[in-house]
């Protein structure tokens, strides 16, 4: 899709290479990405995106969580609009969550060049660290430092599921930056997402205008029972933290069902102590991952979980510790600019619709703080967070088109 | 407690302080000890139980799996009358589990010594191979292959929790022998146990003359779903693997609870896989441990648990794999020898009873071939594969009197 001479377009082509270019770096067998935050492959794709931004003539900047953005001078001087995501994926991730949003920054910046088009406002293209929290708790860690929603000590001080400590894995990997957290808040914060969601393609649209991001809730459990023989104990004298697991499991699921949609309720780390066939589990640790757009509701559900289980634990003989790993209030994204992607979609032809994001991205970091929104593109089949992660490259590029029509118009308003 | 001059006594401070001694091989911090089958520490405590059945005098033997035998020759050839357990432990084990029956066979070889007594039958102590099953699966494997219940070749292919080929960890510590297995079967197997459980202790009860063995099914699941993301994958459209296991999981609770006692039921392991909190498990691994000493009921457990496991990972749209770890029927001991044992309790004036056996023990490979019997002394608390498994003094020392007096009518014993 080229415009007429003057007038910014995106290159299909360059974008989609981009995107095949860093699905590279970490590629797994049989496709997808494990680009965890801050391991080898992270610094690498870092590089790979660094080098980009300095071939597109971008002033690169990393502050001191190892975010990193470039920005493209404007006529004016002042805040810039920014176009940002994140390109650390979880240890099965697909070649499109979070790189879509930096690269087709990219590829507004390329296609501005292309027109010879200087803004009246400074362009900025960010990637920020750990988005995933998939190796280290919590996630969206980059740009809640970078817009002051987390402390930046205690992120340098967070140690990740193989024992590694973040500030340390910063200075290997070379990207522990000398510019200070906070110091921009841009004029605008814009990004670009697959919906990692069965919404869109169900619904035969092309383009979901975000309006705003669910609550997040995660909790640690660790129950601490009495390891004993699995053949002479008889049942009621046991004190099994694997049964009372299984139960508070089973009871996240249950909440998520009686709570309808939007609740959900996910389980995703279970381990027993000492973990062998024959031994009654002393010890068992879990992980509750709770979302809903409305806080209320999520409040209610948290508290349903925190009651069963030290109500499961109790009728266990189990001592229970419970740790938050993370807690995010839901976002709304900025009205105004929700309807601006809304009216590029249907400017450019595109069916679209509002809609939630069922999970946090970095856009929610700055929606306090700068008008903020998100563009969501197709997934095929809903699948997210998996390998087989995969959008259309006619959505990929269109999705690309909405972010430079929104990003023109808000390099170029007035104040 | 030294008897008459010519009768054989046990030295009860002998007894324990070779107890004590093995028990600071593989020691742990707070107490107990970890010596998992074939590991460096399981290779120490053969080493030393190899150097005191020298030191006895004993004409020690190794066969092709590891199992440790030490022969006190007697006035007549034959087959000998054994006395025996095993010296490897679960991974948070105590003094002794196995350890007391080994140590007490060189016990009664010392008393015997003492006495001057040459017995009419050989007398062997014997060590067995890998009875936990801690970190080779299945347990009793040693004693099991050289009774011919287990297949040699399959068993040194077996591979390990670690990913150790038992074979090939056999060979590491010098402990592949040359003799053949199945060349021996004793005129009659004693083995002298901790019980592992309340029983004695709660009924002030010091022996119990084992009258079987409570048979023994293990079951590993694998169910294999979807991996997605935990927030924007709607409850309705997720295949959790994880959920399904932890039904499972509680059903195998449920079985137990449902049949009442002795029927008991453990899940000792859960592993999810990716293991990440935001993301929905794509694999899960759970192990299911049944014991009935009705073989009857336990079929209709292992039926019901199967049943169940199917019915949730299809309600879950998962794929369900299970696997055999081990099954062994409930076995009976000699009847005739089970009196003996009573008889002897009853001369030294030690309250006993009859009772079965929780856990899976050596003797039960023998069975099936030869006059066989076990000694049970209480277990404080009735805790067992934990560092904090106790016995008094007291109850050590009169289990092995018990096994000295059973042993003796049997050494002496007319064909």
């Amino acid at each position: 899709m080229s415009g007429p001479a003057g007038t910014p377009a995106i290159d299909g082509a360059r974008l989609l290479g981009r995107i095949r270019r860093l699905g590279t770096v970490g590629a797994l067998p049989g496709g997808g990405v494990c680009r965890l935050a801050l391991g080898d492959a992270d610094r690498a794709g870092r590089d790979l995106l660094v080098r980009w931004m300095e071939e597109l003539g971008l002033a690169v900047s990393v502050d001191a969580i190892g975010n990193i953005w470039g920005i493209r001078a404007g006529r004016e001087d002042g805040p810039p609009v920014m176009l940002g995501s994140h390109i650390d994926s979880v240890a099965t991730g697909g070649l499109y969550d979070g790189a879509l949003g930096v690269l087709a920054g990219l590829e507004v910046c390329a296609a501005l060049d292309d027109a010879g088009r200087v803004t009246r406002r400074p362009l900025a293209v960010a990637a920020f660290t750990n988005e995933e929290g998939a190796r280290f708790a919590p996630d969206m860690m980059g740009s809640g430092v970078h817009q002051g929603a987390l402390d930046l000590e205690e992120m340098l001080a967070v140690v990740g599921i193989d024992g590694a400590v973040l500030g340390a894995e910063l200075d290997r990997i070379g990207y522990r930056g000398a510019v200070p957290v906070r110091s921009l808040t841009p004029a605008a914060f814009l990004e670009l997402h697959v919906e990692q969601g069965p919404v869109l393609e169900r619904e035969g649209l092309r383009i979901g205008a975000v309006t705003g991001v669910q609550g997040i809730s995660w909790t640690e459990f660790t129950l601490h029972g009495q390891s004993n023989h699995a053949g002479t104990t008889p049942m009621a004298m046991r004190r099994d933290a694997g049964c009372a697991a299984a139960r508070i499991a089973l009871e996240a699921r249950a909440i998520a069902d009686d709570l309808g949609p939007p609740q959900v309720a996910t389980v995703g780390v279970t381990e027993l102590s000492p973990g062998l066939v024959n031994v009654v589990p002393e010890r068992a640790k879990l992980t509750v991952d709770l979302r809903n757009t409305d806080d209320a509701v999520l409040k209610a559900a948290e508290a349903r979980l925190m009651a069963a289980a030290e109500a499961h634990a109790a009728a266990e003989g189990c001592r229970l510790e419970s740790r938050r790993l993370a807690r995010f209030a839901p976002v709304e994204f900025d009205a105004a600019l929700v309807a601006r992607v809304e009216a590029a979609a249907a400017a450019r032809g595109l069916p679209a619709r509002r809609m939630p994001s069922g999970a946090g991205h970095d856009a929610q970091m700055f929606a306090p703080n700068c008008p903020t929104a998100m563009i969501f593109v197709p997934s095929a089949g809903g699948i997210s967070h998996n390998i087989a992660e995969h959008t259309g490259a006619d959505d990929l590029v269109a999705g690309a088109g909405v972010l430079l029509d929104v990003a023109l118009e808000l390099l170029e308003a007035a104040e």
